[in-house]
């Protein structure tokens, strides 16, 4: 069964590559965003390097070279290519990147035709949720990378139906209280999820829904982007500066109009759907305008447990209204939701031994944790306790906002 | 009484200022850091722009340009002159700051001479705690101006002789709970340490002084700016780039000894003395190799109540072994000690109307908590509840280790 | 005959690329150097805008969005995409681009058919050599990208044999006086070659060949990368920087050996070939160390006239001794010769009216003469008036050194 | 005689500063520009490493760390303090640079005392016109200094009172040949004005006077920092930046009328002065707007033998009509006139010997001539080879238009 979802997974990347051609899986757009190839040669380096150098007999790297090609930071396994300059590669080329994959794929196979023990199957799962992980910077890299091209490329062409109008937003309380927070045992989780551990958390509300495309325009005409009163210092000044002045992919055509970037090309702003690509600043700004606050972490996974789980699109849908619905809506599947938490570690934290504790605990520093999933997180890949976490800067995910008092 | 106070602090910023001559008044030495003359300005900015304006009969601005020019960050007030450039101000001329400093003062204690009312009071206690915390600012400014110069200037040539060992450093264990954190509402606090709330605080430990020089020199021999498994990435990449490589004024002579520049001049390195001068990522990489932690900022304060106060030096003294001592010292008047917390805002917070909220709130993010105070900081401005805060690769001020476990 | 030079011209840009993959062509290393694709495209651009715009009979462009996409520099035309991202344009497809140049070449062709005038004529001999230059570029644009590669991909793998030594060097008199520089007006040539002009040259001698590898090598191991009064100020900043170190192919392994990066892969330095790919702060200590210095663009031209021509190597061969040889040899078909003349317009230069105006006078600042041609350069693309021109620091074009006295 | 020079000269240089406070004199603007202290040390520190280490019996340098704070960029004499920290140097105070100044002075006149020789006389000549080349850098350098100020102060309060309206605008015929260019010998030069040499100038016009600020601003008014046409490539980058938009200390009323950061402080712009404080992009698409040019240097040399000398002012005065004048008028003491020539080394151009042969050599790179002399220039510092050479960019120095044809 490990085997089968081990085939599951690997296709899957593949078949995320497939709308795209050898010159769309080889450019990268900027420092944080890698190209296609890289992300299919490094997670099966993952495998290589973490599993196969330790475990096959007579192991012998697919290629010498790749060893530092594919490694994406990991100090502890030696030098590394330079991270901006990964859209450089054009050697090996997208058909060698895949017969690396076969190959690497047969080995896998072959170690866990035989018995296996727990810490191999722990390692090979860490390895498909890692891949998973860059499933979803797959697209959320090639986005940003079709975005600068001024012919507005769709990754897919088949296009999107406007959404029905969501639900009313409502805020939700929650009596907080002493509450255990962090991963329950149960299934995999990141070593950043544990140790489970108590936390005062005191009363709350919670948005039934995230902000929409709609409510978020409202703002930018009431001149939220003009209020310096609104905003974090360091996010005013990146308005002032020009960085900040709409959601990342919003293009306003001569006539006036919002148009929104999206995987399926330009398409005319839904106001239905969640607002997407914001940064913490104006999620936190929108969130002050609107007489509210964003949620901290322990809030959001403590709400969490009450809500179900919906995934698998390229672009966000609204929460449609429906007879009778009154929980929370859009936890997961839509877009990560900006919390006001610093990613830290938990109380007793300890990174896994090796360079594999190099996966979490050295990020902990200036940045921000974001729950839930967007439309881009593979299929079980989500859960109440993940932490996602990006500088406060950082638009190119799917990001949202949802509001709390 | 408040008169007095008023005429007291405002003396001590003059004070400070004293052995220094127009030239070194004038000088900026980074952005962060201001000039000697612009604080002294802009703490009567403070005074004369948030009070007199308010409420001074027929109030005429001392100098209309002032308005601008000793504007720090408040957008609410208007215009700001760029802060890199405060070093080009040789006009208002230093005598002209004293002539504007002598001018706002007579006019408040004309202010104070009526009966007053609470929230003047408040807003004049405000202003007494901000001139403050820029008397600390004006020596740690001054301090990083000197360093630049290659003939070490020392601000006080007095000297400073060497400390006693210290003691031995032990770790302390608090049991810990659901406690109360934030200002108890007994005397002046700042908007950042209310409300006071609860937090649940597992069981831990702390160390019962800071990090000495001599232990932090070990560091450094045994190779930890060398050991990537030590530090946060964003740590690594500076010494990487060779931003990190000792405490920030420590310098190498010829010889392999180590001096450090302190405002006594340049004194060989004094290993009984604590570390100082040092980054977030320092502090929690020699934790790391310590088989230790940074405390949470709800640890520290939880553990300070327990502390007395020491303070009035220009360099952090050694925690001297004495007879029968126990309990932990330096936790005021020595260094401030970094934490793991970010610094956010307390559950509930909300900054006060009007410009005076930007004094705290809109730096909320990106940099962390410290806590405690330093040799710099004034007579009886420190206290349990206080919140200092700096970007995690800040230097400049007198930063220390305090571990915990 | 003007058709059988356009098709023989157009053929070989596809010839040039015919080694490369889509992904090869895609790539951009730095902004100063374009994908081939863009060459690809940009040529015939100039092809579609300047000649088919104004003369096809119901004009219709091939693709509207490929009037900004391919637009270099050119003002005039409209608005240009950013040439630092010129790697990002994963669309159009490589294979577009070839039927974008067969859809340009069957119009131009049918527009040839008929009688043509002079302007026209001369309009297409500027195309043509239009894609000359940038069929240079094309190979040194794709050295540069390909060079980044750690695994240093050869564009040819046919590798190279050595060079037999080259002949000694010798300095040839030349008597000078007043003469006459720039195009005779016989044949095509640029508009920053005319009008011709009197100059008056003194007395000089000018070297029988280029400074090789090996003598370059004795410079780098006599110090020459150590001593200021060798550089100009702005070449030992470079130096003190680092960005100078040896010319910019040149790898030393740990073992100490020299090898250079080649269109035919990394390869042991040759001593016998000539250095190539060094700035002009380099050519300049160069010379200063060997008690030389570099040419006058008029000094070279006066010279050259007594030279021959040699083309059609992807790397620069050796001078190699024959007996009884005499004259300047390699003033062709090695590499391109810095002078110590600024890049500036001759007495009474006029560009030509309208956006095409502005292919050569407004670069007429900051930079300097390259004369003579190199191994990359097409055959028959080179003339003793020829005026090649790069900023004092470029050096990933095939530059080399010639001294005079 | 040479004693009285001597004293005259360094006298001047105090009595530069002397409107100046020691904050004034201590301030740096930018990196190209140095505090007045700085420049009333180095003036002395040349005299101290140049002559009186070589030459003073028993040799002790007034302070061991000038050596290396007051040097600027010689190598040869060993590390330099950085140039862009030189407004950190409170220390050594103003006070301390005037002792130092009067330690040299007796010590020179001391060697001065002596019969002396030849090779004393010229170094202590270069010495003095080196210190004339700083007197004109402290105005130029102060100014730009003040003008950072928000208060706009003035240097010299005394004011300016309008010129009368220029002569009318006319071009002068010159027939130009195989003239001789470079100092005749006769009295002081600079090395880069040597040797003298035959060049070949074609017939050419220039124009009786500068470009006045009138028809500068009618080029404004014309479009012309909108029309890409009329810019070199370079110079547009600049405007599209915004870092061009109008000469340098012209600033925009909010009522749109345009005034003047002078030394006498913010004046209305006169109409009739000179503009000045233009780079060579806009003077050079100045002149292409008004169907002209910048002459070479060889051609302002050769028709500037007919021109006399005016000296002494602050701000450049108008070439104001009178009865029966006919000759070029304004060559010297108004603006630096920018010529189309790069700064290169005339045929057989040796640099001194030592340390000194640093003083032109070396900047022969990337920067332009300008002719003439200024307002600032020292009396008696300007002579018709003198070649004054700044980047294309710079705008600081008191630089002007002279058109040619």
């Amino acid at each position: 069964m490990l085997r089968d979802h081990f085939l599951a997974v690997r296709q899957r990347s593949l078949q995320l590559a497939s709308p795209l051609s050898p010159e769309d899986c080889c450019a990268q757009s900027m420092p944080d965003a890698s190209p296609i190839k890289w992300h299919l040669a490094h997670t099966t380096w993952f495998f290589e390097t973490f599993i196969l150098e330790a475990r096959e007999a007579g192991f012998r790297p697919f290629h010498e070279a790749f060893r530092v090609l594919f490694n994406s930071y990991y100090n502890g396994v030696g030098a590394k290519h330079p991270r901006a300059q990964r859209g450089l590669l054009t050697r090996p080329a997208l058909d060698e990147v895949r017969a690396y994959r076969e190959d690497v794929d047969a080995r896998m196979l072959r170690l866990l035709e035989g018995e296996g023990d727990a810490a191999l199957s722990e390692l090979v799962l860490l390895g498909l949720q890692h891949e998973q992980q860059h499933q979803e910077l797959m697209l959320t890299d090639v986005k940003h990378m079709l975005a600068q091209n001024p012919v507005a490329p769709a990754y897919d062409g088949a296009g999107m139906a406007p959404d029905a109008p969501p639900r009313p937003l409502a805020f939700l309380d929650f009596d907080g209280g002493l509450v255990e927070i962090g991963h329950d045992g149960r299934g995999f989780c990141f070593d950043n999820e544990l140790p489970r551990h108590r936390s005062y958390v005191a009363p709350f509300a919670l948005a039934s829904r995230l902000v929409t495309n709609g409510e978020y325009l409202a703002f930018i005409e009431a001149g939220g982007y003009r209020d310096a009163a609104l905003w974090l210092a360091e996010g005013w000044d990146k308005v002032q500066s020009g960085e900040l002045a709409a959601p990342l992919y919003w293009r306003r055509q001569d006539d006036g109009a919002w148009h929104e970037f999206t995987l399926h090309g330009e398409l005319p702003l839904d106001p239905a759907r969640p607002v997407t690509h914001v940064s913490l600043y104006e999620a936190d700004a929108y969130a002050r305008w609107a007489g509210a606050r964003l949620p901290t972490e322990a809030e959001w996974e403590f709400a969490a447990r009450l809500a179900g789980l919906e995934t698998g699109r390229l672009h966000p849908g609204a929460a449609v209204a429906t007879p009778g619905d009154a929980g929370l809506a859009q936890m997961f599947g839509a877009c990560w939701q900006w919390t006001s938490s610093s990613y830290a570690p938990y109380p007793g934290y300890a990174p896994a031994p090796g360079a594999i504790g190099e996966y979490n605990g050295k990020f902990m520093v200036n940045q921000y944790v974001l729950r839930g999933s967007s439309c881009a997180t593979p299929a079980g890949h989500a859960r109440a306790s993940y932490r996602n976490f990006f500088p406060s800067g950082a638009r190119w995910q799917f990001t949202g906002i949802r509001l709390a008092r």
